[in-house]
């Protein structure tokens, strides 16, 4: 049970510990072959300097099961770790799909000496699968599915099934194909289930209303047809139809977590990590967000070139450089928020560019609402201030006209250029995730410093400046 | 297709159009109910003023599987708009977990008005859903599955699916329990398709390995549940292990969305949007964004309070406020890039409060890489543009040692921050995405002027101030 899970795995620690302790091999072993499969990981996560111990006491099915749900990088270790012969059998073993994924994790050097070892076969459809693009639907496909003919009975089905199954990834849906391969339906094994096996064949249960993924689809977007769709496999197909695979939904949910961590990532300013934050090296920490930072430096560079035209303005009011932090976030802020915004619905295909007009109408006046609130918010604080303090001087209804004014101007600039950044990086081809919260607020801390001093010239011009 | 659905619909929505002014009402119902429920949906999409003809042209198992798929917002605008009979079977015939997600999303008076149009026997099962708190796996789950007792062959159990599978939800996994109720495994129709009907009993085919839900565990942890254990179903149990429920892998797909969604949001510094962003009227979309804007515009008055204390500084070198910009948001972006990290690898349970000094040591030491390197940037920046032009005058040297040495602290400060508030706020009970990236730089903001104001007494004192 979830909620309980981690006092369970201390206990269980503490258990395998004091086994260990004792050197009571067997029941050790009896103890690992006796845990779900997600405790015998997290005993792995927990001690992993037993790593390949315990791996060795698991009988091989429940081995490969434990061996495909672990972390890439603790997977390679123990690839580097196993002696060969137990490295060639995990390595035929693994569904496609998975050997595939690992893979293309894995170092090329790695990966080369790894493919040596897989039997003629299995190194066919390895090298097949590792042919798809990446990110492309043919890298997340199995070629182990069950097909049938149109013009068998339900009992052929069934038997051919039971002879057939053991190998195949799923078999809650058969796939109905001719005999060129050319897939012609998807019946989910429950409507074989619920009909008389004698007398039915299988061309009375296909509707011919089936969906198909393109091999060379993108990863994406395969989670949006499974939600839309209510299916747990869907069948992969090339230009002509034929049936090449097919993905089931266990692996689209690791997909979706992937995609939208990178996103997330992204949208925080720095590049995806390929790791567990604690599994990567401080150099590679230090690599994916020092580019953007330097970026953003460069930026920011932008604002020393506007500031220093306003050394003039600051020289004779110092107090119009008080209220910089407060003008440039307000504005980062509001960027960030509409950014954010689009990013997702973008994501989620709720926006696309096409909206790019009604979502423009929408954050100006979005903009415009949120800036006013900001406005008279700081007309009454600065007001307030001057009450009780002197710092605004007797010009302070003057310096609340020119901060509260430029919050207008600097909120609105910040939605639209927070909602426009996304879709700009998308019509150029690029991943609307990249304009990232910290790449909109340091744009917008540049125009929001011109904003703020050309309205400070408006009003303060001839009376303080 | 996924790659050519857009043009796809295109040229649907124009055949549509053409059906429909030709009053063509037979051919347009042919084409509807020959769709996938998926192109039913987007039509709907695109042609909204449609939605109730289009509605009541399928067959009503198509319409049922195309309402479940639908936008909350247009399920709404269909339960009112459809004549009561329609309702009542509609409403009747959804798998419970889904009328259960619907009803807590629409408002209560539509709700209790909905309730009074089920028959008895759903209306008990709904609200018995309804009454497990929002967010928890009781109110995911459907109580509609097939559970089977040990002493039956499997011959006996496939004629049971056979009888009663149809109103289940899945029958890729079927559930043993006993004469209590009590979970006893869960075993996949695989496993009786692969064995000999008459002579195997479902005592043969159990491993007491089932992994089982409790009815008030987090929803957000389910996803987790189900990657780490291959599963398409998993049981619910309450505190006695009776069987309530299951919750099935597509169910979960949503969960992981919608989860990811309000996190991003969050991130990004607006409250999460129940609804699409287009679908989101001005008013809620200002609503959601003004609070965080409103809480950080506080903050950042902060800003203010300690850049008053600096004027007299600011007034004898203007020069300072020249760099405010560019080490304030140095300090946000490292700030943000930290937070997101540490939210995101806290989401997928990578790092845990329990992780807290690690995850302190590794970001004040890449703060530490990330500031010298801004510093050496600085540094050489500086030094050049003083070679071209004499802005920042003969104390050149000064000025750069001073937003050097500022940027280090301020970058290191900024990684700290953003690392510990997520688990902090986690720690206090709160969600760590909370800690968005507009908040995070607010926060840096403040510290940055200080360490920045500072480091120039340190350097200035005596020579410039």
């Amino acid at each position: 049970m979830v909620s309980t899970q981690l006092d369970e795995i201390k206990v269980l620690v503490e258990r395998v510990e004091k086994l260990i302790e004792l050197d009571a091999s067997v029941e050790l072993r009896e103890l690992i072959n006796d845990l779900n499969i997600s405790d015998v990981a997290e005993l792995i996560y927990e001690m992993p300097e037993h790593t390949l111990p315990f791996f060795q006491q698991l009988d091989f099915q429940r081995a490969l099961a434990v061996f495909r749900i672990l972390d890439v990088s603790i997977q390679e270790e123990l690839l580097k770790s196993l002696p060969p012969y137990q490295l060639v059998q995990i390595l035929n073993d693994l569904p496609p799909d998975d050997r595939t994924s690992l893979l293309s994790e894995l170092p090329s050097s790695t990966v080369k000496e790894i493919i040596k070892h897989l039997n003629p076969e299995e190194r066919k459809v390895t090298l097949s699968l590792l042919g798809y693009p990446e990110e492309s639907v043919g890298r997340l496909m199995t070629p182990d599915y069950i097909d049938v003919e149109l013009d068998w009975t339900v009992e052929q089905v069934l038997t051919y099934i039971r002879d057939y199954g053991k190998s195949s990834e799923t078999i809650d849906v058969i796939y109905v194909t001719d005999a060129n391969g050319t897939l012609i339906d998807d019946v989910r094994i429950r409507d074989f289930l619920l009909v008389d096996p004698k007398t039915t064949h299988v061309s009375d249960l296909i509707d011919g209303r089936y969906i198909s993924l393109h091999v060379n689809d993108d990863q994406k977007e395969v989670a949006n047809v499974f939600q839309m769709n209510n299916r747990v496999a869907l069948p992969v197909v090339d230009d002509r139809n034929v049936l090449l695979g097919i993905v089931t939904i266990d692996d689209v949910l690791w997909v979706v977590e992937e995609e939208y961590t990178e996103d997330i990532q992204r949208i925080g300013g720095t590049e995806a990590l390929d790791d567990p934050y604690l599994d990567v090296s401080l150099f590679q920490l230090y690599k994916k967000r020092i580019v953007w930072l330097i970026v953003l430096f460069f930026g920011e560079l932008l604002t020393i070139t506007a500031m220093s035209n306003f050394e003039g303005q600051i020289a004779k009011v110092v107090m119009l450089a008080t209220f910089i932090p407060l003008i440039i976030s307000s504005g980062g802020n509001s960027g960030s928020q509409a950014a954010t915004l689009i990013i997702q619905a973008m994501a989620l295909g709720e926006v696309t560019i096409k909206d790019w007009w009604t979502v423009m109408r929408r954050e100006i006046f979005s903009g415009l609402f949120l800036g006013l609130t900001l406005c008279v918010f700081s007309f009454s604080v600065i007001s307030l201030w001057h009450l009780f303090s002197p710092t605004f001087g007797e010009h302070y209804f003057r310096i609340a006209l020119v901060v509260g004014t430029s919050l207008i101007g600097v909120v609105m600039w910040g939605s639209l250029m927070g909602s426009m950044l996304p879709l700009l990086l998308k019509r150029l081809g690029a991943d609307p995730a990249a304009s990232s919260t910290p790449f909109v607020a340091t744009l917008v801390d540049v125009t929001g410093l011109l904003i703020y001093f050309s309205v400070a010239m408006l009003y303060l011009k001839g009376i303080l400046l």
